[in-house]
């Protein structure tokens, strides 16, 4: 369902990478279906995954339930370690979505600043303790979850940059983190199937504009 | 690693449920050692657990951990699907996390309302979604890692509402959560392994009376 945010790419991703054949259903953001509310009543929002007629929603949450289901190229590691390790920072990043909200949601130039600065925090962190020599990527020579979870919220970074005109992620500033992203992203999944940024960064704008920037309800839309 | 806290609260209860002998190193959360930094270099903070010179952070990926390495009591559904559930509803506990510090922090009355107006928000999701009469504990006839998620924290609301004189959880409001926070702390267990509501009482007055209520810091003081 709606494979156009940030959250939902991670599903869309991890259902290619396993070369699970799936209906993909468009949810229209401005106007939600019944069927979604039926099948997400707390969160109200995309992504979900309807398996056997039952859903699995929270984007983390769907990818670690399909990696379990169909357990070929594992996106966890094996070993309970490095798999609590690999955890820890899908949720890094995942504590990385509320300054990307309020960068979205920043009115004034005041307010970007001090968005870009949460952000650049949680970057400096990942650029300083993810990256060696050794590792292409987090998951070692091919990509796991932890990627997948950063990969996606890099991609709606650059979105933003386009849409806000701001410059976030520079390769001066982070250059580990931006050479991953080019081997991320050059990863033929990936590649096949990276949202169109500049339709993203259309349909932003137009978002930001109805909803109003500081709309409480105008995160949901966005799809963080 | 200081087990007075509420996230560090899951640690310990985990431990205890799978009868797990281990060290417990209490930190001074005015003045951490350095033995913590070095072990959670991100967060700074409890808990950590330090497994065969290793360490893991954040309680959630701790107690999955344990689960996984002490694999008998489980606290994860064995099914997938309702392991994807119940890690739902621990994320939806870790979601309230925010609210409660709001609480904790908040200076006047309009700032208690508003937090205690999202605190609700959750708990009557929770209130509404999770109870029936089949099932005593979220995890069934035995306690699993959602009721320690959410234990943890109806037990830190306790300590906040003698702390600021004020009501949270009233069995009115919240009859089924209620009842299952008495059924809980009922385990011999977790009975056995609450802490002194008191003594963190009067050690959490004092952290917003030394910190003041709306440091930046304060948060990490009171341990969420």
């Amino acid at each position: 369902m709606d494979v156009g945010t940030p959250l939902t790419l991670r599903m869309k991703w991890t259902l290619k990478l396993k070369d699970v054949s799936y209906e993909n259903i468009e949810e229209d953001r401005f106007n939600m279906s019944a069927q979604l509310f039926q099948y997400n009543p707390v969160h109200k929002r995309t992504p979900v995954l309807v398996h056997d007629g039952k859903p699995i929603c929270e984007s983390t949450i769907i990818v670690e339930y399909i990696d379990q289901i169909w357990s070929h190229n594992p996106l966890l590691p094996t070993d309970f370690y490095e798999r609590a390790l690999a955890r820890f920072w899908v949720k890094y990043a995942d504590d990385m979505v509320p300054a990307i909200g309020l960068l979205a949601q920043s009115s004034n130039g005041e307010e970007q600043e001090k968005a870009k600065e949460k952000i650049w925090e949680h970057l400096r962190v990942v650029e300083d303790q993810c990256f060696n020599d050794e590792k292409k990527f987090f998951g070692g020579d091919t990509i796991n979850i932890v990627d997948i979870a950063f990969g996606s919220l890099v991609q709606f970074i650059g979105v933003l940059e386009d849409a806000l005109e701001v410059k976030v992620l520079g390769d001066e500033k982070f250059p580990h983190l931006h050479s991953w992203y080019n081997d991320f992203k050059d990863v033929p999944v990936i590649k096949e199937n990276l949202p169109d940024q500049d339709k993203m960064m259309v349909l932003l704008k137009f978002t930001l504009f109805v909803m109003g920037s500081s709309s409480d309800s105008t995160l949901s839309y966005i799809g963080l």
